[in-house]
Parts: structure tokens; sequence; C-alpha cells
């Protein structure tokens, strides 16, 4: 179904960027789950522009539960969120609507939807769907907290800026994976993070935009979870993270790194810890045969430098089919690399709230 | 559905290495297709093993219809295509059964199927389940190519060893295309190409393994195809290759590579091209918004070194839970990577035949 | 999907009666079509309560459309319709929340929702959640309706009184379904009409309620629609109205009293009608194997009579789990049949715009 | 997807009557379960023909298992089960090929698969695809036996000849299940049961054919499976049971005769029978709200008449377009109501468990 995904647990997205509202239908959720809404505007802050590293563009994203929620528990029923527009300055766009700005979906639209989308402010393609995204994703996040399974991401790259890398240690990596759920702009090395942080602002002063590289972990999540073939973990989160605007490439454990080696060279093999069976390297980033061995699931998502900015560019008019310059409006990010951590995060937990599900039923999400 | 994948066309895969057999299911073919018999065991033959650089294991791969196709004609009802399990020898298993396979699903399937799965040459997880996947992606080529639409794939790298890209000019791209689709190990410069199979034959001799990076590129697919979100053309293709024994990355266009460009270096600004728009660039890799947009669509691949090497490995015994040593024997591939281009080809037809039909009703296959 | 339904088009109903607000989601509608919305608003009118003979609470159901509808006209993406719950007296059930009304969900609800479901006039359960499920219906009926597909029922029987049956002849039966799609309490014949009325009037004074049978037809579906099996016409219309509340059986041309004959008595032979093959009899209710043969589609469904009667009547109290007395207040239907009519339509038009968008793609929708 | 059913339990039929064979694809089962090949093989010979009331075709429906099953024991894997076609006299069809036999899909199959399906003893329709259907079923229905929930059917009227009902009395009624269960002909009253076989001969020796009501009954079902609206326990049974070809009807509980009562005659009151909560009447059929409320589910399903006899008929000949008149030859049933039991029953067990394994996750079937 065209937007909807999951099986046990599906996400319906819907909603256009300047249009009544924004929102989420979130099905299979077992009754008795009491929504936490410090952390779920936690999530939802960390999506939101801040600074001058984001679009001026502020919305308030405060969800309004219109279904499925009663005497602060889940029912079990369809749970649906709304979120209004209410800030929009729709009038942006009025003006160059027929000019399409280069490695938007504004062209790819008109063709898909045969010229009657709605194009103001990049309407259904808009990052602001993100929002009810990150809403449904933190409530399964918040799940998976309870059963002790953390997601925790930083930014790894911004052009040659590179941070650390998550500890190997298992106590450190989950004090690394809390700062980083707590950050805004998340990097492990504090100079990094600064010396990010002031990349974005020169380029945003020229008016360009930069990508990155996020890096995301995944602990304690039990082997034996994901599908052979079609719905591997592998599958799965890269189906929900490729549907993020802006992501163009995605990598698990060695990734694409894995040319550089030999099968002996990166081979994780097995040792007993005590009772455990672990791996002595991950390479392989928790997954074996699309299924979780145990080990930290790791994965490098890349989003392409944000598509609008404020220099002239060349285009066409798609009405008169002639060629022409652009010269882009509106309020824009010149890097979304930080706010999207948070989303991929949210549909991590997901896609992995499905596969969970599939296995131990519905009610297992509530048992105590 | 755990072992289904597609809306308009559904394709199941089952069966195991050393079981009865193995085979696919396709669900949504148009009534009225001849099958071009002779392409789609082409296809096969370039997945086969064959030389010093595969496998020993020689399977026929002989297509059994059992069911929707009548007369020489598809009868609009499920396909099923069953294919034997001849060449087993099941005896190699047998003593190794309890000794986890480093990288290999080996430990991930007991935690799974709680010790019920058929452990013999990996069972249902084994590369060999990709035969009726490539049965079932050639039929779907073959509707693709009538059409127009045409998907090739060469090995971008081999270690440290690069082959040329493909042109940007059209005539020649598709000359390189069906050079690609008609050669065994899919190399555009043929010095790398031996240097490559030099390389794989070393690292036999080694008794290791080479993984490699695959570039795919579809040409001709109208712009207009995928959706917002969770159907993007990269979201299907990325759940679709993923699912693919040994794929651990996969980025379209410029991919990681955004990471260290700005929005103004990359964005793929429009023109007219007489009546066509094209971009300038195709930094995107022909998509925008998870859309199509009319260039061609380009990605990259990697798949890790192959799991079955022959030098002594630690591992555990999964049943006495004590660490030890492994020694692999049976038939095993020092690289897949030529063999698993026919087979990304053709879970790539796969996706893109699926979301054209869901577009334009499967009665579209069938018109002339 | 739970609360999913369809394939091409799916349909995801929300809300609880007395929660801030009900709603639908439509995805797969093609984009370009101009909602009637006088048409839409005329159907829920037939839903809504009205007179002696429905429950005195009443509801605008005034639409708000949330998303995928930019300046009149459809955008292709997720369609999200809302409506408001202004008229609601949640104290009249919080007295009676414990008791078990006989005939209704609430002990259902309670054992499949662990007590978290919405008690408050029957929550997710209620019929109202109809009203969206009329307001989706009936863009498919409008759909269908251009494509010259008309879909039409009548009350057949409540109780003893019996209406007139569709006229065999086809214009004859033209006119009788746009009598039928305008008349609030649709009967063919007009003494049956008003004594059906009075029928139901007097049970309201005895504080009782009846159920009835509703005759439906679908005209000018072109032959070929369906699937053997389990998408066939019957399987999909029956799941679809089988999820109206108070639905108890169905059936297809003939039904039931097939078993009263013989296959010489009841076999719809074939004939010529110049171009044109129809059927002389048309027992099968125009669907053979599970495809429509181009005759009218015609069955019929029974609704219980209410469960909500103001008669005291025994129960249990689910907290005490002791036996007790139950006297039902609020405002009840002492029929619902007149009111199920319209969402019967509703859903039958549903159904058959999924099956014809498998067929023909989701573009044929907006062809002229 | 067209040919499969079923969300946490999913079943694709696929096959011709007169190709290389049927089968049937089921995944979603829990690893480490034992067939009981005796029960499943028991099952098929109830729907096997058997005497002068069956077609003269005996198929042996021996099950080749093709996957999914390993040292006697589920994987976990999607388990494919093949069905030769041994005993096929295609010669018989290839004369009547263009005489579309009334009441047959021969007709809707020419229009949906453009006169490509494979007509030979009705191809994809034929009943004998409900062969692997039962198998499929069966496996299903022995893990709800191990659980405790029965299936039972019998034959409750053909022509004016009416069996007694299933008793009210607990005992009794597992007593009468069983007995069902294993008879051929499955009646509760045997002066009923030779009468019934009497009418069907005398049919048989005219020519000619008939249908009948099948009463189904299923005890031991937990109150609170099934889910509101789209998949009632009514949704997802009647989905299934129309897919059986001949069905035209479905009723749960009092089903049709609802119409003639009033709410105070039929609500199903509560009261405490010890401990448990159950209802005095059973007139809901066990359903609630779509949801199973403790008591027996029951439900009755009418078959039309067969529709192939071997009295002359009207017809048409598809290819010139013209009125003729057809003599049927072949072997063919002149009843199927007896064998269709065991299909209900099949069908009946497998959207049950779908339901169950979906709110209990799929470990939960081998769970001792």
């Amino acid at each position: 179904m065209k937007s909807t995904i999951g099986e046990a647990i599906s996400i319906t997205l819907f909603g256009e960027s300047h249009g009544n509202g924004i929102g989420v239908l979130i099905d299979g959720l077992c009754p008795g789950i009491t929504l936490d809404m410090d952390y779920i505007n936690h999530q939802l802050t960390l999506r939101k522009p801040k600074g001058r590293i984001s679009t001026a563009r502020k919305e308030s994203d405060e969800m309004n539960i219109v279904s499925g929620y009663f005497d602060d528990h889940t029912t079990g029923t369809p749970l649906c969120i709304l979120m209004e527009n209410s800030n929009t300055r729709s009038k942006d766009y009025s003006k160059t609507k027929d000019l399409m700005r280069p490695s938007h979906a504004d062209y790819t639209a008109n063709m898909k939807y045969l010229g009657f989308q709605d194009y103001r402010g990049g309407g259904h393609f808009s990052g602001r769907l993100t929002a009810p995204l990150v809403a449904a994703g933190s409530i399964c996040n918040q799940i998976l907290k309870k059963k002790g399974i953390l997601i925790g991401s930083h930014l790894k790259q911004i052009n040659n800026l590179v941070d650390d890398s998550f500890s190997q240690d298992e106590k450190e990596l989950i004090q690394q994976i809390h700062e980083m759920n707590h950050a805004y702009f998340p990097v492990l090395n504090n100079k990094k993070q600064e010396e990010m942080i002031q990349l974005i602002e020169q380029h945003a002063n020229d008016g360009d935009s930069v990508g990155g590289i996020i890096e995301s972990t995944i602990i304690n999540l039990p082997a034996g979870v994901g599908e052979p073939f079609f719905h591997s973990i592998e599958s799965v989160l890269s189906q929900l993270i490729f549907s993020i605007p802006g992501v163009k490439g995605i990598e698990f454990g060695l990734g694409f790194d894995f040319v550089n080696h030999t099968g002996s060279e990166v081979n994780d093999t097995f040792y007993m810890d005590k009772e455990e069976v672990k791996t002595k390297t991950n390479n392989n980033g928790g997954i074996n045969g699309g299924i979780s061995n145990g080990m930290p699931i790791t994965l490098k998502t890349v989003l392409k430098p944000t598509a609008s900015i404020y220099k002239k560019q060349d285009t066409i008019n798609f009405k008169s089919k002639e060629d022409t310059v652009l010269q882009i409006e509106g309020r824009h990010d010149p890097a979304i690399v930080h706010r999207a951590r948070v989303v991929i995060d949210s549909v991590i937990a997901i896609g992995l709230l499905d596969l969970l599900t599939q296995r131990y039923g519905y009610l297992w999400m509530g048992e105590e």
C-alpha cells in the first residue's frame, strides 16, 4: 500500500506542508500503554529547526491525538495523530510554482500527479511530514526502551569533518547513546561538533548547503529477529530509512569498506563470553542472513546536501517548457542532517518493533 | 508477509538448499505473455557457478513451470516455478552441524528457528535460492525490455581494482548494457576484468574470498514512477537488493560521496533538450523525492567477501556452548560478486515492474 | 492490517464515538478528481438519524478534508477525512460502564482490549464510524458512477413485511435505483414503506427494536472483474459488508434458496442478445467463479435488530463478575436497517473500485 | 494480493486442474511442529470423490512437501505442498472449449484472462484446487486442536431434507463434532443421511445435481479474538468461505432469521456460569462486534447445485458468438456439498489461526 508500511505494526503518513494538517496513523499497538508525552515531545524537539543552522519556519508540532487513546492509555485501536500547519507562508511558493527546483521533487511530482499535487512548500514531499513520522517512531521507541533495546545515532561526517566512533565498550556505548539522545546536534567529539556547526553556518552565509553521514547503533536487540530475504533487518530498515527525504545511501557494519578486505580479514568469529554468544569483531553490524545475532546493529546513512539553496540555479519552467533561472525564496535549512538524526532513530524503532511484534504477538508489548 | 514481496506483482520464495526443491511463485502477471525461455535460461546461466572462481557444485537450475502457463502463454493465474536440488552432498554438512560458520546465518537461524531449520548447505539461507529469484526477475525483465526499459550492471570494484564508469552518452551506454548483459564476468575494462579474475583465483588458492561493488543503471524508465516515502524507488529497490545474501550497502547516484559536496556543487539543474526535460548532471541517480525523473537510475551495491572460506576459523559449538575451531568443507565460491550481478538486475526488474503495474494496471504489461 | 482494507485502493477507519474525532484515510485515488461534495453530503444524509425511527443524537458529520485535496482536486496522495464528535453525552455511559449490554461489543471489547477500550457510546465499535466509511465509499461511488456503474439498494424485508423486487427490465431498474438512491427510507412499494415505518415506530414505543434485509444490485459492471478464490467479488464484498455493525448474513443471487433447487432448474444459460452475451436467468447474481459476467450483481444482507433496547435485560457486571439487570439509557435507534443501506452501497463501491483499479491501474479512474 | 490470504499466516493457492500440478504455499508457521500426516490425509479423504454420488475422476492427492519441513518438523520457512495431476482426461474438454458451460467460470475466465486461461477441467477455477486448500487448512486445524479449539460441520439441508441441529449440551456437542469429523457424509440424523444420499443418487440418475446447506460450529475459541470492522471474525471467515467454488451465501448465528424477530426476543443476555461468562442464548453465533465472546461460533453456508449437469443446456459459442446447445461430457459430481464440508472446516481453521497468531505471535503455536 502506497503510504503505509509494516505488517504487525503499520504506519500511514498523510498531509501536505501547507494544507490543513499533517498526521500519522499507527495501527497494531497493544492496549494499555501510557504514552510518555515528555519523551515524544523531546524527540519532536530534536527534529525542530533551531538557531542559524535551520530554517526560520517554526511550527509547534503539537500533537492532537484524535483516536486510539483514552484515559491515558492506548486502547488498541488505530492511533491517529494530527498536527496543524500554522506558520505557513504559502505565497512564497505561488510565484515560483512552475519553476522546477533542482534536485527537489517538483518535477517528478508534476509527472506523477499530473500537475494536481499541492506544490506549496513541497506539499506531500515536504520534510515537514517527518514530524508525524517522529511522533509514531517515538511511540515505538518508548516501547523498545522499556524492553531494554536502545537506539542511538551521531553525526559521523560533514564534508571532511569526521566525528569519533561509537565505543566498543558496552557501558561507555550506553553512556554515549544517552548523550546523543539528548543532544540537539549529536556529535561525540565536542571539538568536531563546533567545527561542524561553524561549517554549516559558513555555507548558510554563502546561500549554500551541506549533507552528512549519520551513524546509528542499536543495542540489546535479541538474536533471532528478522526474516530471511525480503524482510531481513537490512531490507526493513533500508526501506524505512530511504523514505526519509534526502537519504541517498545506507550501509550496515563495514558496508562499502568490505570491498577492501578478504573474508579471512572480516569474518566475525564467534566465541563464548561466559554464557553469552558473541563475535570478536562486528563487521557484519550485528546481522547475519538478515537476522540479528545479538551484537549491536550498526549502520550508516548518507544525506545529500539540502536541495533548497539561495544561489541562482538554472532550471526549466514546467508550464512553458523553457529554460530559465531560479532564485529560491521561502525559508530553508542549510543542513538537515542533525534534524534527520531523530527521524532515522524513529523509523528504526518502527521497523524493529514490527519485526518483534510479528514474532511475539502484539500483547507482548504490554507485558511487564 | 514474511517471504513475499510486492503489491501489484508479488513474489514468494521458498525452498532449502538440500531439500526436495526450491522455487518461486509469481502472482499478478498479465495473461498472454510468451516467456522467452532462451532469455530466462541465459540469465540463469549468468548466475551459475563456472570455472575456478566459483563453487564446484553444479546444478542444472532447470525450470519446471508448475502452474500459470498454458499453450506457451501466461494464463494470468499464479505462476509457480520449481527447481530440483540434484547435486547435493548433504553429508558434508552433518559433521559440522553444530559449528557456527562465522558471518553465516547458522547461528541466527538457530536462534530464530529454535534449532528446527534445515542446516544442510545453509538451508533456506543458501545463495541457491537466488536461482528462482533470477527466474522470476528475468520474467519481469523480459516485460520491461519490451517496453524499452533496460537494466545493466558491471563489477565496479574488487579490492583496489576499479572498473571504468558507464558512459554518459546514451548510445554508448546502451551498447555497454548490452555487452554487460552477455558477459559472465561483467567488467567494462578488459584489462581490469583479467586482473579481477586473477585476484579471485589468487584468493581462492589461499582458501580466502573477496567481495565487491556492483554498479547498476536503468534507462528509459519514464518520469513519474515510484511513491513518496515508504515505496520510493530507493525504498523498493533497497528492500529487494538487501534480500540478496551478502549485500551490506547500497547507494543511489552520488551516494556516500554526497558528504563531500555542497548543494550548489551537486544539485542537478534542469534544462530542455528539445522537447525533453533533462538534468545536466545526474548526481541524484535519476530519482527525486523517491520518484523517477526520466534520467538513468544509477545505484551501487556492495557485497561482503563470501563467508565460506577454507581457512581455519575460531567459532563456537552451538550445542555444547564451547569455543572451538572450524575447518569448513563442502564446495564454496571464493567470490560471488559476478554471480550476484544478475540477481541484482533481476530484483531491480521485479521492483520496477511492480511500481509500473500499480500505476498502469496489469493489463498494461500485455499491451502492444 | 487490522483496520485497513483494500489493495489498490485502501481504506483505514479510525476513531471512537465520544473521542476527539472519527475519520477515514483513503489511499490510491488518482490525482485530478473533483469531489462532488453535494453527492457525498447527500449520501451522508441518508445515514443520519432522522425522525422518530432513529436515535435523537444528531451529528453534523461535517467533513474536514485534512490532506490529499488541493484546489478542488484530489492530489493523488492519501486523502484524510476527519469528522468531529460534537453532540456527545458521555455521562450517559459512565454509570453503566461495567454492565455488559447484551449482543453489544462491550464484553468482547473488554476481553480483546484488556479493559482499555473507550467504552463511551460503544467507542470504536460505534455505528458512528460508518459515517467516515460512507464518506470514503461515496467518493468511490462517484468514480464508479462516472464510469456508468450504478449501485442501488432497498429494504427488502422487516419482520413479515416484504417489499417488491427490483425490476428485470433494465430501464425500469435504472429508474428504481435512482429513486432508492434519493429516498431516506428506500422501499419500492409505497404501501410497504408506510407499513414498515409504522412497524418500527410501534416497536420504538415498546422500547424494542427490529432488523431487516437489504437487497442490493449493481449494474453495468463489465464482465471479467474479480479474482478466483480469495478475492472473488463475493469474498471482497462480504468481507466489507460484514464489517458493518449488525450484519449477520449475506447471500448472492438466489443465495440460501439454491438449496431448494436442482442444477437444471437454476443454471443460468447463456444467449446472445445481439452483440452482447447475457444469461436468461440471473440466479448466480452476476458472478461466476468469483468474477463478474456482465449481468447485474445481486445480493442480500441481513441486519439483526439493534442491540440497544430500552427494555430491562439480564446481564453481568464485568468488574464484580455478578449477575445483574441492565436498563439502557442514552439515545438509540429502534432500527438501523434504513440507515445501514447507504453504508452497504458505500462499501460495495469501495470493493468494486479496488478490483477495477487492480485491473486497469489507478490512472484509469481519471481517464475521460 | 490476488491469490494470497492472511496476515500472520498466509496461504497462496496455485495450479490448474489439468496442468503440471496444483499446490499451496503456507507462510508463517512456527518452527518445530510435527505434521500429523494421518490426520491431514484423513481430511483429504473426506474431500475425495467416493461412490456414486461423486465424480469418477480419482486423484491420489498425495502431498509432496517441497520445502519448509525437515526431520519431521516444520522449519519455520515457507511450507510448499505440491500435488500431481495424474488422472486427467484433457481431451474431454477440447471439443467443448468454446462452449460456455452455464453457471461455470468459463465465460468469466475468458473475459478476465483474455482467452489465455487453461480451459481444461475448469483450469484454475476447478474444485480440484480445494485439495491443497484442505491440506493447508488441516495443518492449521491440527494446531488449533492441540489448543483445544474444535471445528465441526454437518449437512444441514439438501432440498427439503433437513438434518437435526447440533446439541446445546457441550459434552454432546463435542461427541457430535467428533462423529461428523469422521463421517464421509456428515449428517447427525442417520435416517436423514440415507434419504439425502438417495436423493443425490436419484438426481445423478437424472443427469441433474443438487446443492445444500452446511452448518458449522467452533468451540473453545477464547473470547477476544477478531478485529472490529474489516477483520471481524465474520469478515475473515466469509472472505475465506466465499472463495470455495459454489458457495453463494453465509450467515452467522440466527442469520437471515433475525429479520423475523425483535431485539428483545433475540438479544443474548449474559450470565455468570460459576467463574465463566456465558450467554443464555447464542443467536449471535458467538460473535459480538466481530469478536468472539467465548460461546460456540455458529455459521451456515449454502452451496448452489453443481453447475456441471448432463442434461442438454442452451449456451453460446464464445468464438463464433452464436447461440448453441451444450451436452457436457467429462466426469462430474451430482453433489459436492458433502465434499465441500471439509473445505469449509479447513478455511475456518486458516482464518482463526491467522487471527490468533496476530494476537499471540507465531511462537505461540509451538508452545506447550
